[in-house]
């Protein structure tokens, strides 16, 4: 069945005392739901090794109450009481014939013990590792002795609970074994510090107690940034990164290698356009190691993937983000099936879900987090009941999903709109600088809906009451989407900003068209602070524009922290000349400046501009809803339903979801909705 | 018992359908526990019933995954499975003899809805109320419906729970009907908007339905702000503050009036010193309604109590601060133990847990949130063992803590200062503008170890090595502290800072200690992004001096925002004159100015300055104890530890309880203090 083409990311190969039944591995990745909702999290690495995955990872896993990462919920193993929650996912995984890994971690200064209290260790004494008002302690020996003894003791318990590979974790600035390597961070004088032989001597004690503890019958796998990012500042794959590799060579089972920090690991498209980016950094060291490497890049080229092995850079494919866009995508590569792969568009929403301490979420796929929960599955879904036709209005992202489900399910759909183009937002925002891998979220769904023979598509097709009345079709979903407000409405002003007519505003859906701005200066003014605007601000000023971008909040998108993001988007701009003004709210809009107002003190300032280009809110598209509502007395709807951004404007990934879950609640009754929506994990009362 | 004085304070007064012991109300506040930790949340509120409170409250309890808190773990009564965990709390708070009662709450729009993906609701299309990418639906009538059948529907679970009084909450900018009241928030165009009948609609339909459901047993509470402390931008007391109280008078059993939003109810002492700073808000609210009120405003002084009372101000006095710095505060005032109150300092350390979504701590109150956890009770500490006698050197927040409960628990207590005056960071830090009554950490505890016969305290007694030898006291604590570095070294540079030797450098134990700063202008650098930078921005330059503040961060001091004073702390140093310079580390330190460096984009800056203020990281003050710990072999020790800052540096809270455990854990063994560290509450395994 597989291509010859393919063949060799199907052989197995041995790690250690185990053996992989394929190439594919799932490295450690977060859901952020660890021990706060085991279930969930063991339902959604099952669905990677059904995909296909030969090794499915969870996540970093602590392993004592002293890397305690309260409030967010990784993995935990401080006693034998975790054991339980963690066997679900290793027998899950197992059942799918796969292997399950574990990422054992202690997080040093970057865990702050807000809940366990205990006191937070580093190599040397310093501040901890966010900003928190704690100091870690300079472990001294009796500490060291007990790091390690909690590390086996974790070892054991792993291997109680099922697991097939255990981690010793040395990367993302996270982990205690690589502070302890890192100069900036351990300024020891015994024999733990000074010369890389010291600094390396943790990591070969944890390394070498794993194996004895459980290396009879586990693999040992060791977890490593190789590269800094940072020249000549930091740690360099052609300097100590690649003396560690030669130090260690054969003490590991496995090489898992990659880039420090997290930003550099798990970098966005809209930064790190190209897949295989880490291959540089990584490729010599399966030169230095006998031991089979896994390597990453957000890979999902099957062609790329062969290319990589044949050429001796890695054994292993590695992938977190691509195995949550598609956990089926080793699956499709065996079946030939290239076409149908979801491939990742780089975003790192995934990423923000643990940054921001929730389930894991996905863009392109809308089942990720929700198997357990809502029993969704990446690639199935049911048959449909006893309609049989479905209209969808808009094709944005929730309508193309909506409208995909709806076609596998078997209805006779038919999908209707306005623009030459599908996919809408995903397709607009993809026209911007650096987003242009966004439109994949229509590419994919478009390439799906062309094979089948149920739907009809028309695009150019501004539908309207009196058409969607005359088409007859009993059940119908309204993705009309947001446009962005002219009026200046937005989180810091509830009331519209007093504007002179004389003034040319923009809003970022006149860019997205294709409007040019008049010549001058604009002023961006954010008032939105997640990702927009500073796009918008990167997008114009490397068309040339001369960009002033104010905004209330105190660096450019915020939010974009959580996408690992931010640091970058503010150097890009000011890189790019752009003048930027923080922590001001627009107050007023004359014919040739704005007035901008400081959130702590009031002072007023004002900006010259030829036009303002206002990214505040969205109002949503309800008009055809509205009408056919009001004249749902005189209709034959059974179904009339607003998704995405026009029920309530979010995210790409926001909107997506909601044209799947429109889909799949199309006739099911209200009980077994409510009864998924309320399917949730919950304190055990009894025991301590 | 009760001194006559008092006695109006233990009058017992009727809520409804039941009837509070006295007049001491726990008003709602959060714990950081809630539905993640029920068994540590049941046992705080347990000991504030046993401390003579008469009415305990929980904490804003969702009622619906449409307010969807997470990964704040407030109260959840979702459905009838949240039922058992709230149970916990109404036995263990009945057991006491007070009352139990639940604040119900739907978030709106300050809900993001982020674990259960529910549209988010507001009574007007919106954004939501933090940074994250969602706007919420404005609600139509059919959302209006289910809002009320949600409210109904939890009402009767909280009754099933067994709570004795029930909330509908419009307060803290936080819930939907405080939004529908708000004609910022609220611009509909139907019977629930526009004039101020229609905006208070749906409160008058909670409060009936409320009643209708419940309220043949249980008290409805209606906890409202009644002012906005924006001026005429919001709702005033004087205007449509009052006209609600008016309106709703006789409507529920109860009225718990405060201001909004939540950092002006939950003022600290920094920016709002005296207590009661409330009554001029609410004290019309008795004038309208005949119905029993409680009012709050870090309310800690009996005498202040009964005043309010007899002038007719409140009935109840509400306390959530007092309550947690003094769960026996009643029974303190009841029993003639007036100054055993370990008083409120206002520093919003219980607030900050919550806002980083971990269990409440408090400065004063060690034993907050390990009643459960850890057995502690605030008033009680188990009798000392075979060991007599224990020296504790130094006499700040830990030092006085552990000699204070060493004392307890009956052994002979020797405390060393080596200053003049006892009490350490907390008479220094509390020496700075706004921070006086921080001070109150050590008061409390020096009149505590005064009434004691089994405490010698010796101040300006700088120990050494050999006398603790000569003293032959077998057990000593260490609570030697930390220094602020001198060398720059902190969270952005692991390396000193390169300095000529002609500048001034100054640290904050410099400025604590009296030293005057030169004349000119003075760079304060804060790398340590807490407070305390900000705290001596304000009293230097009230002082008179010029001040430019240069920080990493990009606001000022922005660890406070979990305080809640973030922007009134950089409000005041703008309105001071001082100037920021922000997102900027520092490099190099000349003898007329130092060198700054933009976090982004790396591009220098030269600041003059005639002196520079270090705030970046502390030292351990550990040179008594690595001597001792040398000697270890020829001396007779049994115990030798270090606490508080000399052991990790962190906030005063932290000091305090690591004081606080050395004295309980001392002479126990290492498995029970391993047992309480572990104690925790996990996520169910069976069931749904």
């Amino acid at each position: 069945m597989v291509n010859d083409k393919y063949s060799i990311l199907f052989e197995p190969l041995k790690i250690g005392p185990v053996t992989a039944r394929n190439r594919f591995f799932q490295v450690p990745h977060c859901t952020g739901m660890g021990h706060l909702r085991p279930k969930a999290d063991a339902a959604t690495r099952a669905i990677k090794a059904e995909g296909g995955w030969a090794v499915v990872c969870n996540q970093e896993t602590e392993i004592h109450p002293s890397s305690d990462l309260t409030p967010f919920p990784e993995g935990r193993l401080w006693d034998s009481r975790d054991i339980p929650a963690l066997r679900l996912m290793t027998d899950a995984v197992h059942a799918h014939g796969a292997l399950a890994a574990v990422e054992l971690v202690h997080n040093g200064n970057h865990a702050s013990n807000l809940s366990s209290r205990a006191p937070v260790f580093a190599p040397s004494d310093m501040a901890v590792d966010n900003i928190i008002p704690k100091q870690a302690k300079g472990m001294d020996k009796s500490d060291i002795r007990a790091l390690r003894r909690w590390h086996r003791d974790a070892a054991r318990r792993a291997k109680t609970a099922g697991f097939d590979i255990i981690y010793v974790y040395a990367g993302h600035h996270m982990t205690l074994p690589q502070h302890f390597l890192l100069p900036n961070m351990n300024n020891r004088m015994d024999e733990y510090g000074g010369p890389l032989e010291n600094r390396i001597r943790l990591i070969r004690e944890l390394l070498e107690e794993t194996k004895d503890e459980v290396g009879d019958t586990c693999a040992v796998a060791f977890r490593f940034a190789v590269d800094e990012m940072s020249g000549a500042d930091g740690m360099q794959a052609s300097e100590e990164g690649r003396a560690v590799v030669e130090i260690l060579a054969e003490l590991p089972d496995l090489w898992d290698v990659n880039v420090s920090d997290w930003s550099n690991d798990s970098a966005t498209s809209r930064f790190m356009p190209n897949e295989g980016y880490q291959t540089p950094y990584i490729e010599f060291v399966k030169q230095v190691t006998t031991k089979p490497v896994v390597a990453v890049g957000r890979l999902t080229s099957p062609d790329r993937m062969v290319s990589m092995i044949k050429r001796g850079v890695t054994d292993f494919i590695g992938a977190a983000r691509p195995s949550i866009a598609d956990p089926f995508l080793p699956q499709k590569i065996q079946t030939g099936r290239i076409e149908e792969i979801r491939e990742c568009i780089g975003c790192n929403i995934c990423v923000a879900s643990d940054n921001m301490g929730v389930p894991i979420r996905c863009t392109q796929n809308p089942t990720m987090g929700e198997e357990w929960r809502r029993g969704w599955h990446p690639e199935k879904i049911e048959t449909k009941g006893k309609e049989t036709e479905a209209l969808v209005v808009g094709a944005g992202p929730a309508g193309l999903e909506c409208a995909m489900q709806l076609a596998k399910r078997g209805y006779e759909v038919t999908l209707a709109e306005a623009c030459a183009d599908l996919g809408g937002r995903a397709v607009l925002e993809g026209s911007l600088h650096g987003l242009s891998s966004w439109k994949w979220v229509a590419d994919h769904r478009i390439y799906d809906l062309q094979q089948r023979g149920n739907v009809k598509t028309f695009s150019q097709s501004l539908i309207t009451a009196q058409d969607i009345s005359d088409l007859a079709i009993p059940n119908v979903f309204l993705a009309t989407g947001a446009k962005w407000r002219r009026d200046g409405v937005g989180r810091s002003s509830r009331r519209a900003i007093t504007t002179d007519p004389n003034m040319t505003v923009l809003t970022p859906d006149d860019m997205m068209s294709g409007q040019l701005p008049p010549s001058g200066p604009i002023l961006i003014y954010d008032d939105d602070q997640i990702y927009l605007a500073g796009v918008l601000a990167d997008h114009l000023s490397s068309a040339g524009y001369e960009i002033i971008f104010a905004t209330p909040a105190t660096n450019v998108s915020p939010w974009t922290e959580n996408t690992l993001e931010q640091a970058q988007i503010q150097r890009t701009l000011i890189k790019r000349g752009v003048k930027l003004i923080l922590g001001k709210t627009l107050t007023q809009i004359y014919a040739d400046h704005a007035q901008l107002s400081c959130i702590y003190s009031k002072s007023e300032q004002p900006v010259e501009m030829a036009s303002i280009l206002l990214v505040t809110e969205r109002r949503r598209k309800t008009e055809l809803y509205d009408i056919l509502r009001k004249n749902s007395d005189d209709t034959p709807f059974k179904k009339l339903k607003l998704i995405g951004d026009a029920e309530a404007p979010g995210l790409i990934a926001d909107a997506v979801f909601s044209g799947h879950m429109a889909a799949r609640h199309f006739e099911k009754s209200q009980s077994t909705i409510e009864r998924e929506y309320f399917r949730r994990e919950i304190i055990a009362l009894e025991g301590n």
